[in-house]
């Protein structure tokens, strides 16, 4: 589902066959203009996602919108700054801007919360996202997270071969499970597959997967991974999971990852507080 | 979009043509079932979406699942309950499960943090929610708002009538703007209208307006506001919004106000800990 | 289903891959215009929709037209008169004209059907449509209503709360029935409950049911009904429907009905009689 | 846009997100069955539509229905007779009953009006349908025509082909309009065109167009417009139109004509009249 | 599937979600322009589906093309012509070059091959295909064939009847297959029958049919067909078909037909060697 | 568009609203069964596409029908043998008949076409297909090439990074586009550049590039680019294209290269004769 079809569904959620109140109130030739305000420090995100909106309700109320944009997307905006503006029909604006709001507020929340993240890696590895991600709104959401610094894994189950622990339970061992992933996949594509123990490390090392997920693991074992890992085979790429916030990638960082992902860039950040001011 | 739509939708966004790890190591005959595990305390919400993931993840691919509910909508779930159980052809399950847990962790996020409000409440008004929700999400947020004990405002701008500011101020005044709205909708609708002072409060009670929504007013006021218009128009719908958590809400609550709105329901719940764990 | 999709798809059905007759004899560069001729006395309805027939038409088979109204909708147009002029390439204006005219006739039909309700009601009460409209017209059908000088019921099912002899079945009380109807639903919506008799009507007065349809009662119990429940409960909305037409309308305007609904608007409505003449 | 789709898109006009009185009021498990009586000696037709319109509600709705038919499609049913009896989940009849009676009071008046029009023509010729259609619903108003005892003329502009006054006009002549259009189509269809004098008439004979139809004519000129065409090309196909009512075709049934058609079979019928009743 | 659809499709099939090598590479503003190379001596067919690709794909990625002809369609261009030339944005030019080689590459060889087939005809019958065509390519493909000289059979099964074999065994006889067929088909379509054998042929005579299909028949069996059925019924049309190849076809043109049908002039045609060199 | 969306457009494309010959003359009860006969040796490929179409058309026309596979896909199918059969209602199979031949036709042309390559190459390097696929079947056509004994490249532009000279010139340099490339995209692809010369080959292998593709090389410079490559980097995947045709496969299939890419295992493959017999 591309922007165009998800705002156009996403109106026909909001708006269906026409807003009872405006249609009433408001007359298609007004016009006025408003100002986006930032209530909290953010990151901002979605402006390409709100401007869709504004163009789409435009040309479905038959009115005209300009969406300017005054802090560029994955800029830090301080509270009391005006991160855009929209001129046009006032009906039109009226219509369009709660579903605007709606998808800045969560997508500056994404972008903002994953700043910390960044932050707390200070360079040393790469903060990447999961699939944990809002259903339909992956793309605006993994974008978001761009913005915020960081870097996206896989998109789906469909653009990457990630070998995880029912895969091996199916299979019934790590190394013929990534035998298999490996075997029926094209050569642009990659395979990782995830360990927990250091004994399943040891098994990953010696196949020919060129990434290692080290999962759940804490530090010290993490340490130790990290150690084995690369005294074996030192091009590998390697990445850790579970439980990632800010506290813990800053304790990590300095180990010799390639990278951490958690979900939590994304489904524990809360709709950053924004507001459209008719002037 | 209803739910059968919204699932395919998720699933071309998160399985596009295949899953290509699961097709390579996974037999579609292989057989296997899991238990949903609640990871925290919470409300239950989204088994009808979860059940529909299943559903539509088995036609895909070809398999069968069965989804069976252990802990209904709408009840408390304690830390380590198991809240439903799936059965079926293990590829579908792997497939599907990540898409299911996302609609359930965001669903049972907000039934638990809708609980709070409700709990504050005590039944002495009712908690309602606004159009602050997740763009195409909407349908399942509202009825996880249910399932957390609150109750749902209109569900779209073609669904009830509201007379807010920017009307206000594009009609040029509160009781013509109300007329309008009265005069131009059918005879099954109520007309609402937002006012945020007593000076307004007044104009707005000698309208044909049927609710009045008093917005953004600090207790004193909302307190006198109360007042004023039960002496006016004892039977007129009285509505409070504006920063209202279960702590003010339980300062209020006995004001006299017949309901309170709050997007916070939604749009400030994080997503719930839930896991699959396959047997 | 919005105009835009019912053309496409009116287009598909009338059209298809192409006009094999016009495709043959007429050049894409040829171009002519014409006027839309009213051959009896009617009431103007279905310009927005034949100008997008044209529109669309246009853009199917690579022309231009430009569709240009001569008389207003809602404006009666004497037998003789040209509602309406194209003008642009002919070979768009051949293919679209069946499916323009189609849609004009049908509207033009109802409008001018309505009027006559409207003129017996002589504004003493208003009069609305319906759902007995023609699937997938009813936006155009009761904009053509609106046209023809009456007003809209609830568009459908999701639109508003009556309450009807089948649901009181249902539930086994009309109190019952009325109470769970206000209770499922939010606080921008009305109830509804039809009656049919006294008896219906004393209980129904008794409950929270904001509108009474009487329904399909002669004369004389109309008129002891009104006055019955406007001794009760004076601001109580009252509906009559059941066999009306402008004989009738005329004849109990003056009972103290708020409005009378008639199906008859649109399914006793013939097509009007329009041609469209290239010059 | 086939029976499936309509109904769907029908359905989504009529209830959208849902019944909000069926919903408050009716449990999905209550059971019921009605008996669907025609209020007028009527022509049956609808069947089809109606029963799925029925299924696809249930489908929606998670009942389940069955639909029997009593008097078959194409019969007569005097006023009183039930034309056919559906038996399920309550919820799922009501919330379909409007949209079902829709179609079959829309369907049943064109058989009926149809069949005066067949039994005008006293099987002397055939009397045939024209593209003067409700938009969306050809096929079945069409299908409706064939249960009045008419037959069909071609669908759509894609299937057939017919020379008109504005191809003749745009080509220049009648003669190398029927010569373009005949070299542009292929060979599995015929060509047919139309003339309005005598003249035209002539000029017609000397093509290799198949069908000629008399449009316009009075009954004087219609005659010898047979007579002319027989005695030049005994094997050609003519066909008259305008103005044919069931006294017309009486009239004229008996010229030597093939076919007449008539778009009041279709656009100058009403309703019938059907209710169903939950017993 | 019209055009502007099927190319929808055809880059969700190619691009998906975006060029991955592309994007990262290419800037959105850089501007280019190339030719479309002739490899080898070709008829040409598909611009307007290239064009059209282009201007999909510039409305996609947020860019702009202009596709000019040099060589126009039905034309022959010599190996080492230019047929065409694109200029606008680098980015789109880049990601919609395979989508639209691969739909000119299959279409000019259609053209070409077809050519060869026409010349063998020699202007004495008319050479047409059959619905052995690519699925979804239908129209364009039919297109080709009129760029290589040939004409088209009936589109579809819903274009043209044509009473087969399968037909005739369902039945029970010729005769009654071709009567139903004429019987149940509006007077605009012409009824078409496949013989096999001389004694079929005379069975065929003696029905309605207007067109006559000699299918499977060797050289000397084909010209006595046309013998008899030219003196029997001299107006009737005779269609040659099966193993129709070019030199077959130089070897019956004479024998009097009207057509040979041939699928090989699509299912035997290879993709043209064209290429696209930006500048 | 998944298979299913793809047979119900081709459907719609071969049968439209009905098959005005069959729905004549073949009764809905009437019951036949048939054989799909290999009228060439060939390797099978097709059956779910097959299968598909009979379901689809079934559904549409309201009949049944069973496939059962004789010949698996993969295998080799000598002249005379029938590949499946087909049972069910007749006139479904007579519908269906044409779509399912013709994407069989295609399809086993493809892997009959593919499996010269395969035996040319005698398992010394994999064959792998290209984007040059006919729009809207590449899923059906690459899974052909894999029945034909071959391997996939990647699907479409979004599945794998290729660096080819557009990129490089657009960039400047191999070694920064290489270098852009791999910034900008997960850890879970692999990068490819395309290189035309020994010079571009020495830069090439000193970026991060996972695989190398020799392009259009004749076979000496080919060799020696496989010694350099091997002798640098001896883990690079190395890949050649180019007029790969069998006989140049087996001349270079010992030079130490991983795979060569070919168009023509598509694109010159012809559809292979088949037909359905009905019993």
């Amino acid at each position: 589902m591309n922007l165009r079809a998800l705002v156009q569904a996403a109106l026909d959620e909001d708006v269906g066959r026409g807003d009872l109140t405006t249609d009433a109130c408001i007359s298609p030739d007004a016009r006025g203009h408003g100002l986006v305000l930032a209530k909290q420090d953010l990151v901002v995100s979605g402006h390409s996602a709100a401007a869709e909106v504004f163009r789409a309700t435009a040309e479905r109320v038959g009115g005209v919108v300009a969406y300017d944009v005054l802090v560029g997307e994955g800029s830090a905006a301080p509270r009391g700054t005006h991160i855009s503006r929209v001129e046009g029909t006032l009906k039109t604006i009226v219509i369009a801007e709660r579903l605007a709001l709606n998808l800045l507020m969560r997508l500056c929340g994404i972008a903002t919360h994953t700043r910390r993240y960044v932050d707390a890696a200070a360079g040393r590895l790469q903060v990447v996202d999961t699939r944990k991600t809002t259903p339909l709104l992956r793309q605006l959401e993994k974008r978001a997270v761009v913005h915020g610094g960081a870097a996206n894994h896989r998109f789906s189950l469909q653009d990457g071969v990630m070998v995880k622990d029912n895969h091996i339970t199916a299979v019934g061992s790590l190394t013929e499970a990534v035998r298999r992933a490996r075997a029926a996949n094209h050569h642009l594509v990659r395979v990782e597959v995830e360990v927990r123990t250091l004994s399943e490390l040891g098994e990953a090392l010696s196949t020919a997967a060129d990434v290692i997920l080290l999962d759940n693991m804490d530090d010290e074992t993490l340490a130790e991974a990290v150690r084995q890992a690369r005294s074996t085979r030192p091009s590998v790429i390697l990445e850790a999971s579970g439980n990632m916030d800010p506290e813990r990638i800053e304790r990590i960082r300095d180990l010799g990852l390639d990278l951490v992902s958690a979900g939590g860039l994304i489904h524990q950040a809360r709709w950053a507080d924004l507001s459209l001011k008719l002037q």
